[in-house]
């Protein structure tokens, strides 16, 4: 119940984000929509296409595309009031993150896929959403260059799985590892932390 | 039957139409076939895909691969008479998206799919196609920022769904929305009709 | 069991070349690791996914995403080492290609796919992981642009389907088509052969 509050939140504040990096864009009001959609919902549809699990989220709950749609236009409509809330979105899409996560590993547990899977369907359902708006944009993809998105879903996903293992009750299990997610992201963004960078240059070709 | 003609000519134009569009990235033949085969059958093949309904058309069907790699190298034979022939290509896809969109439902329908899905799907098969020649043509897809591409398979699905939901007879359900949906296309294109475009600038990062 | 050695050989070059690609492009660690798994492991994926073949192979084994992305942190540390090491990595690439095609083959023969899809599952397999890799770079595609590499898996494809009919021993049917494809990689390499490239400029828009 909870989870899907937070999902729910997740994919709103999702297809927002994603609206106005498509208003960056310039692109048309069907581009907003689509780019929303595909941003809140690529990431999980992503994953149950590569680990084969039909039907996908959207197809089962069409009522979330329009949600997201909506909030897509919804945003382009108050876009000059959004300007003043870039700290909330920040927060928002580092729930999102984090619920994201939780939800992967809990598919890919569910399917009882190996461990190494679990980790890494929470990351692609956390992740693949916002890089796919970053192709569509024509931008090489953020999650690899800049934020420590990754490391947050990484991070979540282990100790989502360690409370599992250790079976605390189902409320924590969850709470705690997106609460950890949470803090990290935050400290991240705070203090401007990054991955290292490997650069790289040769003569070749 | 009628409707297999429609594809089929649909997907030779579609296959020519991105010949043209990969010679002028240069790219050379083999790019050109697959470029070529990507946005005639692509659309249908992310569908496919998306609702786990394999096997995918061009699996069962070989011969569209054949048949849409020679319209592609038949394309770049004959691309100085091509110069002329604008305005027929803009027909011929055109009818291709009615005819993709109309499939797509068609599909979606079989599978006893919501409502809504059924309309994303027709707006999947019409337009994917083109999405993926431009992601792989390293450009931002089109159909976010000009085309009423979208819009005009929105209309034709809608149409198409309520004719089947007030049971017109089959070939009546199918020409009156894809007649519909062309004339709209048309007049789109003679008038230069635009979706409104959402711009949008902050200081973010 | 020498198709595994190669296999594995294969991939773990594929994700050397790959870190070095996400290094010219300046990418942080974890978009080193990703970019390499899915440029080795990401053509099997898009087979997969497009024959409906589950689970994939990287599920079902996630000790390879493991090899793959320690190959890649490997790599972005002795950096300095590898730019000598460039005619390596090309014959790498090349034993690579070849073994993807074979595999390729093999998987849709063994789904009793047409004679069509069985070379275009080897050709899939062989290229495109690099194709997903230049779209996450933001870059045209090299397939389509330059290299004899679809040419050069087709050519190995064709003549392990012509080995397989005339019932070749397994080892030799193997090695044959995997040894001309070398060849006609090298050569290539060599001599600079490239495909015929379509060149086309027009006025429309």
């Amino acid at each position: 119940m909870l989870l899907l509050t937070f999902y729910l939140i997740a994919i709103t504040a999702e297809a927002m984000t994603a609206a106005l990096a498509a208003g960056r864009r310039d692109m048309d009001w069907v581009g907003v929509c689509v780019i929303a959609c595909i941003t809140a919902l690529g990431g999980g549809s992503v994953r149950d296409v590569l680990l084969g699990h039909y039907p996908l989220t959207w197809v089962k709950h069409p009522e979330y595309l329009w949600m997201t749609a909506g909030a897509a236009i919804f945003t382009a409509l108050t876009a000059r009031m959004m300007r003043h809330l870039h700290k909330l979105f920040l927060a928002l899409d580092a729930l999102g993150l984090v619920t994201f996560t939780v939800i992967g590993c809990q598919i890919a547990i569910e399917m009882e896929l190996p461990v190494t899977i679990i980790l890494l369907s929470g990351m692609i359902t956390g992740c693949a959403g916002g890089v796919l708006r970053d192709i569509l944009c024509n931008d090489i993809p953020l999650l690899f260059r800049k934020e420590m998105y990754a490391s947050v879903s990484m991070v979540t996903g282990g100790l989502y799985m360690l409370a599992i293992h250790f079976e605390l009750n189902e409320l924590a299990s969850m709470l705690v590892p997106m609460g950890v997610g949470l803090l990290f992201r935050f400290l991240a963004l705070r203090f401007n932390w990054q991955m290292p960078q490997f650069v790289y240059r040769d003569d070749w070709k």
